[in-house]
């Protein structure tokens, strides 16, 4: 599979309360910003997450890095490009770069373990993998979402 | 000016980390779905919030009142149905239903005041009171936004 | 019981990401404010709200109100003084005014239902009811709370 | 300098808006419970961070790096135990280990960058560098801080 395959972006609009006394986005935001694009990438390649969650599949973070390189400001348009990096057997680690046009405003990975309803570590299932591996499908196969 | 023309429909997904523990949105997201609203609103009728703030005008929130009808929960789409109820010669009143579907999850108001930059009450400006009595504009002529 | 004991103060502190671009406190923040000054109220009255969400007993909000009378800043003391203002079959109505020192910020109600574990309107229960009608404990009858 | 000169416990109460669906605090919420620790880490060595913002000089993050170990859930306290563990001539950083009791939950860094109004890197002050390196004031020295 090649890199194009296994991108997706999402993109969102900064909302004032993302912003803090220094005029610019506060640096937490941006670790929402990377959950709602893993959520939406799994979407693209006609998963809803919350299907997983109802069946005892959680992907829960355990490890995030990220590195700022320029502030972002309200009501811009942000766009967070995501791949997957790499899957082991109970993790998966979710790459982004997160733009504003062409200029980089920081980069991040999230590393999620695979956990069950008690919280514990669980092989990734199979069809999980699978997704895991996939491209981007055409838009008319991707999930289903309540009030669309 | 109809009901229609002074009404926009701002649309978000929500996000995971919006949710609490009981599984539903959080009863305060609901103001950051306002505040996006109000900003959609104004986009839509060519203004860029943030170009008032760079000449002193701010919208202040002075109140808000909201009535919970239904849960939402995450990764659901809802729609903020947005108006101008009524402004005076320092205030504007915003109303909001928001809803997923045709169900009705959240009934809003905020009464924002006029303030400049030293956060003292200001005169509505005429340009600014014409743009709250607006309709929606094409969507050729909606604000620009950087990024996009 | 006379207001002193159904009242009781909870004590923030303004932190960074609280703020937003106009440098004040952001104000969806108050509603965070109001919802931690409840638990410390139910908690200096010997409950642990986490206690009764274990029972299926559920505080949820149904309306909230708020009204800003001036801004509060990064890293400023914030006193929550909070009591009952009245108590129904179901409901269950908290007043709140955030103070700074002697200085009003805001003053605001938040209107909760009792619901259980498929949030459904529920009765309160008389040994809730009895709490949400008592005065503050002595300090070392207040709930346990773990890691403290 | 030993260790316990160069550290200081911030104490935080889970807020029930910091958990999400899974019932436990959001992985996000973490960087704010950081920040909170830095502001107070440097009031107990006599600094508040806002009169340093009024000078014109801000630390902003431009790295952050955390590992989650446990989970944390509404209402526990947990300490935030923070130290400097490096400063060069434009940054410092902080590290944080954050626990319930002994429980590790997660361990993090910020990378902090000392800059101007500007947003422009700038040399760290000789007086902010003495207080990066100084220990634990007695409490009676501790920064005023508004409405205490």
């Amino acid at each position: 599979m090649n890199d194009a395959e296994n991108t997706s972006v999402h993109r969102v609009q900064v909302r004032f309360a993302e912003t803090d006394l220094m005029g610019i986005v506060h640096h937490a935001t941006y670790l929402l910003y990377c959950e709602a694009a893993r959520v939406d990438w799994l979407h693209k390649r006609g998963v809803s997450y919350q299907s997983w969650v109802e069946h005892g599949i959680h992907l829960a973070v355990v490890e995030s890095k990220l590195r700022y390189r320029a502030p972002a400001r309200f009501d811009e348009i942000i766009d967070v490009v995501t791949d997957v990096e790499e899957t082991t057997r109970v993790t998966v680690k979710y790459r982004y770069r997160i733009k504003r046009g062409e200029t980089l405003l920081c980069e991040a990975y999230t590393l999620l373990a695979c956990v069950g309803d008690d919280m514990k570590l669980k092989r990734i299932p199979k069809e999980v993998k699978d997704v895991l591996a996939s491209a981007e499908l055409p838009k008319a196969q991707w999930a289903p979402v309540l009030g669309a």
